[in-house]
């Protein structure tokens, strides 16, 4: 391709418009005469979702077939970058196969309620998590040359009315939870694309908000990728050009074209914007067209990778009495129940669905695990409606109680997590939960596989139940990898990527997640998932960071060191047990002394290792002064303020093995005053005290009531701003002078 | 005084801007030659806090005594709207015989958490009750020539920074919450006057607030009295002269009074601005100076008052096994523990301090009471600062042990409940916690009386104890009202107007009183005190509405017709027990289908019934429309939705004793279609239902995706706007309209 100027200077302002569009559904516009190709792009979270045409949305009916990996909330719980960054390269390679250019993902917003519909889209509760897994995917995926769309920017975290619905974010929560992950990632895997989403953002629709697009994205964060509309997220194609909103799908959009060409004609709208999109996007083409893909693996196992890829994001929740793993050997009829056995969920609903090219089925695995030697049964367990069929329940009850043990499959049914549709609960379907119960009553030894793509509420029947796996939605290899786990030939090394909570209730956003007149309050701020349940004093059922393992894991010897500009954190984990196993250590920050509200801790870096039994090894964590800060909407910047931190080392968010205090050094602001500075802040700074007493000194020898700077005074006084100390006391000095002339006085002679 | 025009026309520009600003401290000016006499004003709260100077401040030293009358949330708790009119009276009949012209109070914002350091002087976390209790206290000042001042006005629920800190609070929860009690105490007893607060109000300070002063309060409610700045709240007088703030104080305010007269002068401000606020001083001045008093009581017995008050606002929290009342005739001896027994704490700190005019000592009184049959002793129990005295513990328990009953004297330090200073705690001091459990490990019989101005946490000790009586701060009548209900002299009766929850974080605004950069966001929006107890599943330590009695009462026979605009409640309550008592009964209303989010219930009718053992009585409360509203932020207006209500009877907020499902008729807001009405609203109404069809069958004839609008097709785009249908599906068909273009036509055709 000829350079992008060049190609410019030669496109017709027609061409330049039509460009910033696509062709149809699922492709841009080439222009052959300038020798620009035309890209296809296709959804592809968890797999790549490719249309038979490209004229049609193909949302309900089935498509190219392709590697169904597993969903974000699955393979965000295996926390493991390598992994991410493996399935990325996996992509992309099925993607150049497939003839993709562009993959439409990953998904990657914040899981701020179990209700999202979406919620098995994204990866966790935690931007830091969040954005570590999704940059690692991204380098993944585009060192084969197919381009990444992270999406959606931002703000959107339900379904309910999205189109319609402004979020209402302010800008530190914004900037620390809702932005901190796309940051993240735009920083360290620079996309090829970002897809702006379908709601408005403090009023205006994040397909043409200045604020995010520009002065955010481009400006603060440097990048010089294309900005995609999510399909139809355009309102004012010309506003949303204007604040860097490149290309508009699907198209051809002939009504924008003009609409562009006509807003450049008549003087409202600059050429150059024009020019900037247009340009971006043949830069875009020619990155993909021009890629140096030379790492290409060669003949990659996707199936074998699917099945990896599950094992680790499956997490083993509770395990009472070492239930699990179970022994073949020790066994002769184990009963497996419920449907999910032999026609598992494996991904959820709308433009994520993909045709999986094969699935493993539990019963077929469990099968194969246990040979002859286990008489294996089965009870479908529930029906496919929400009837409460009491039959079925004492049926496999009969079942389980003829068994040694019993596991049953339960979850989420299918239709109920979809784009486009929120949940209304995250309880089992009644059904189920008297299924549960009535298994257990008869069978102890039961073991219970939950499959959803979002947090569940388990207390109306985990008390029952001794042994509980979580299985996500997670893909089509996840047959083989539920019953490795089950019979222990797979370790379970998956931890919550998202808090399970007790009762729907305990979550911040409860009731939150529907609009009111088009405004949808982020109420709960920064306290989003953990952070919330830690300043609530709140115990989840299951918290951020939570799974357990057959062997055990000792930490040691924590050290933390400031050294320049970084923190080097250093401890010890041990496998104390006799088990192969993986351990996710995870590292908070806690603030003991922050001049704003923080939440009581925030995750700042994570590592997978493996150890064999008994094997030692050190982990090694550099902090940098980003990692302690907030964003400070005084200062519109990170703040990192010098003083006392902890580091906290855990193996969840609440199973804290390590802790060490640390006082960190980064400066101070500069002291400065304004008309409103507070009595405590005048007599805090001695230059200031000087100033403020000579003044006072003045107003003393004109009122009748004398001000006494003693500690009585300001005890009731010290959070007054000190003008209003003139106003209140100082009435009858106040002839030719207004206290805001004193006040400007003071703060000149200050600065002076 | 001449007729108020007359004046105006007669007085320059410089006085009439010299009337707009006070005196000195506490008086407004008087003009001899105009005949218009000055006012005296003065703090009074719960009693009259008259300096002895009218230069002065006088907030730490001792004033002119006066009678010292439960405080807010002690009198909040007696849920006796007769009560709180008699003590406007008394006040009145005082302040005239004071010579006081105008009361600053009551203050009546709500208590959004336990941690506000002025939350002793306001009545509750509800608007209803608020609205009540207050409307009736104003009514009966004003009946006697004395002028309330309504404060804080608005949204002030906090002390830290409350002067550079503005509280952003949605439009929604403003109107439902923070101004609910406000619109009901100036329609139903026109304050006089009314105090702006400290506080900025969504970023304007309330003492120049356009929306606040003008559009709501003038505007809307149609309130004509003055408007006072509170103390030094004026910030740019110009701005608040024009947004409706009458009077400046303290004055003189030389400063401002010229820059009124130089801004009307360069025409910045017009002199009828001037004129109405000068206006309306001079009106006030006529309504106090001509006050028409038929109604004045003779002789007031001012203490007696205010032990009955104090009667009527203790709560009973917990009486285990009947432990209460006491029995003179079945002891020996009884262990009194506790400095408040003998230096009761009767109120709050900073300008609602009363001089009382004579303080009942608990100890006296319960001297009095058992007279020389019980044997009765006496420990100080904890130290005056935070130490912890293991030896006064132990002394304390030993006495304990050797008596057959103790009685625990505890609470908040005097220090920690004042203006100016928020809690850090709702916990009592530690060595009060282990005195507790110190002497119920040795006595079983025990009593804790409680003192606090605002609701505390009782879970590390409450259940050792059987017996719990909260105090609050009840004035200076409390001793012989503590005395009479321990030994059942006076069954109790106060109701907690407040939530006392389990610990401080459970309280929805924990952590969030605290402004960042200038800005406090109230984040629970309507979810204050009950509410959020309510909308999280959250067990309280006790409910809003909680209050033990020494006897039992009955409900039945709930009726609840709609007649027209009103709803007619009627139900009975019959006094099952074996004492005289009085029974708080409380209305609360739960809206079953609102479209938008509403809180579980909401009171909206009590009263406070008084029934002689086996007396019943039938309860009737008339319900209007707006007691079934919201305030809807689409149409700015309250609105009451045609639907199925419950009504709730309760003997406290999680006592329910009745319910009754209800479908009452609002009538229907009509039907209106925008740019972005969703697929759902189309297809819902027949007449637009047709109009989409036929677009669509006019789409599908151009596009190779046909649109087949069936039950999958609007169970997945059904929350789409229907534009965003012909965007997405008819790209090939809008080549010369955009969908804008078709929606216009659309609303055009359904709205012809």
């Amino acid at each position: 391709m000829r350079p992008t100027q060049e190609l410019l200077a030669a496109m017709t302002l027609e061409e330049k418009a039509a460009i910033c569009a696509g062709l149809n559904m699922w492709m841009t516009k080439g222009f052959e005469q300038h020798g620009i190709p035309a890209l296809q792009m296709y959804d592809g979270t968890n797999g790549i979702r490719k249309t038979n045409s490209n004229e049609e949305m193909g949302i309900t009916g089935e498509n190219i077939p392709a590697t169904c990996y597993p969903t974000g909330s699955a393979i965000g719980s295996s926390w493991n970058t390598d992994l991410l960054q493996e399935l990325g390269v996996a992509l992309g390679v099925e993607g150049r196969e497939m003839e993709v250019d562009l993959l439409l993902g990953p998904g990657i917003n914040m899981k701020r309620t179990p209700l999202g519909g979406r919620n098995f889209e994204y990866y966790s509760e935690d931007p830091f998590l969040t954005g570590e897994l999704g940059a690692a995917f991204i380098n993944g995926l585009q060192s084969q040359g197919v381009g990444a769309s992270l999406k959606h920017f931002a703000g959107n975290n339900q379904e309910f009315e999205k189109i319609v619905t402004s979020s209402e974010i302010d800008e530190r929560t914004l900037r620390e939870i809702y932005l901190a992950a796309f940051e993240r990632i735009v920083k360290k895997a620079n996309p090829w694309t970002i897809m702006c989403s379908y709601n408005l953002l403090n009023g205006s629709y994040t397909s043409e908000n200045e604020h995010l697009l520009n002065d955010i994205l481009r400006e603060e964060w440097g990048y010089e990728g294309v900005v995609i509309s999510d399909w139809t997220a355009v309102n004012d194609r010309i506003r949303g050009l204007a604040a860097g909103l490149d290309l508009e799908m699907p198209g051809p959009a002939y009504y924008n074209t003009k609409a562009i060409v006509k807003a450049v004609q008549e003087g409202k709208l600059d050429e150059s914007v024009v020019d900037k999109s247009a340009g971006r996007i043949i830069e875009l083409v020619r990155k993909v067209k021009e890629a140096n893909v030379e790492s290409a693996p060669a003949n990659v196992d996707y199936h074998e990778l699917a099945r990896r890829a599950a094992a680790e994001s499956i997490v083993l929740l509770k395990n009472d009495n070492s239930i699990l793993p179970l022994d073949s050997e020790k066994m002769s009829k184990m009963a497996v129940i419920g449907k999910f056995a032999k026609q598992p969920r494996i991904q959820g609903a709308g433009s994520a669905r993909v045709t999986p090219t094969r699935v493993d089925i539990p019963w077929d695995e469990l099968k194969n695990i246990v040979g002859d030697k286990v008489d294996l049964v089965y009870a479908d367990g529930y029906p496919q409606d929400d009837r409460i069929d009491e039959q079925m329940i004492q049926e496999s009850a009969a079942l389980a109680a003829s068994a040694d043990v019993a596991v049953l499959f339960v979850g989420q049914p299918e239709y109920v997590e979809s784009e486009m549709h929120d949940l209304e609960t995250i309880e089992l379907p009644l059904h189920q939960q008297k299924l549960i119960k009535a298994v257990t009553e008869v069978q102890p030894h039961c073991i219970v596989v939950t499959s959803s793509g979002s947090a569940l509420a388990m207390n109306s029947w985990i008390q029952y139940v001794p042994g509980v796996l979580h299985s996500w939605l997670t893909g089509q290899g996840s047959g083989k990898a539920i019953a490795d786990i089950l019979f222990g030939r797979v370790n379970p090394s998956g931890k919550l990527s998202e808090t399970f909570p007790v009762k729907l209730s305990d979550n911040p956003a409860h009731m939150r997640i529907r609009g009111e007149n088009g405004k949808l309050y982020y109420r709960e701020g920064l306290s989003i998932g953990y952070r919330y349940y830690d300043r609530k004093e709140l115990a989840p059922q299951f918290p951020f960071g939570h799974g357990l393992s057959y062997t055990t894991f000792a930490y040691s010897d924590l050290k933390a060191v400031q050294q320049g500009e970084h923190v080097n954190v250093t401890f010890f984990v041990e496998n104390t047990g006799t088990m192969f196993g993986k351990e996710v250590v995870q590292l908070y920050i806690h603030d003991e002394e922050c001049t704003w509200n923080r939440p009581q801790k925030e995750l700042k870096a994570f590592t997978k290792i493996a150890l064999a039994p008994g094997e030692k090894q050190q982990v090694h964590f550099v902090l940098e002064e980003r990692d302690f800060a907030y964003y400070n909407t005084k200062y519109n910047k990170w703040v990192a303020e010098t003083g006392y931190f902890q580091i906290v080392i855990g193996s969840s968010s609440r199973d804290i093995r390590l802790r060490e205090r640390i006082h960190c050094d980064f400066g101070l602001e500069p002291i400065s005053f304004h008309k409103f500075s507070l009595l405590n802040d005048w007599i805090n700074t001695p230059k200031a005290k000087t100033i403020f007493e000579a003044y006072l000194a003045e107003m003393n020898k004109h009122v009748s009531e004398q001000v006494i700077l003693d500690d009585v005074f300001i005890g009731f006084w010290g959070d007054f701003p000190a003008i209003k100390i003139f106003q209140m006391f100082g009435q009858t000095w106040l002839i030719d002078r207004s206290p805001d002339d004193v006040i400007a006085e003071m703060i000149a002679e200050f600065e002076r």
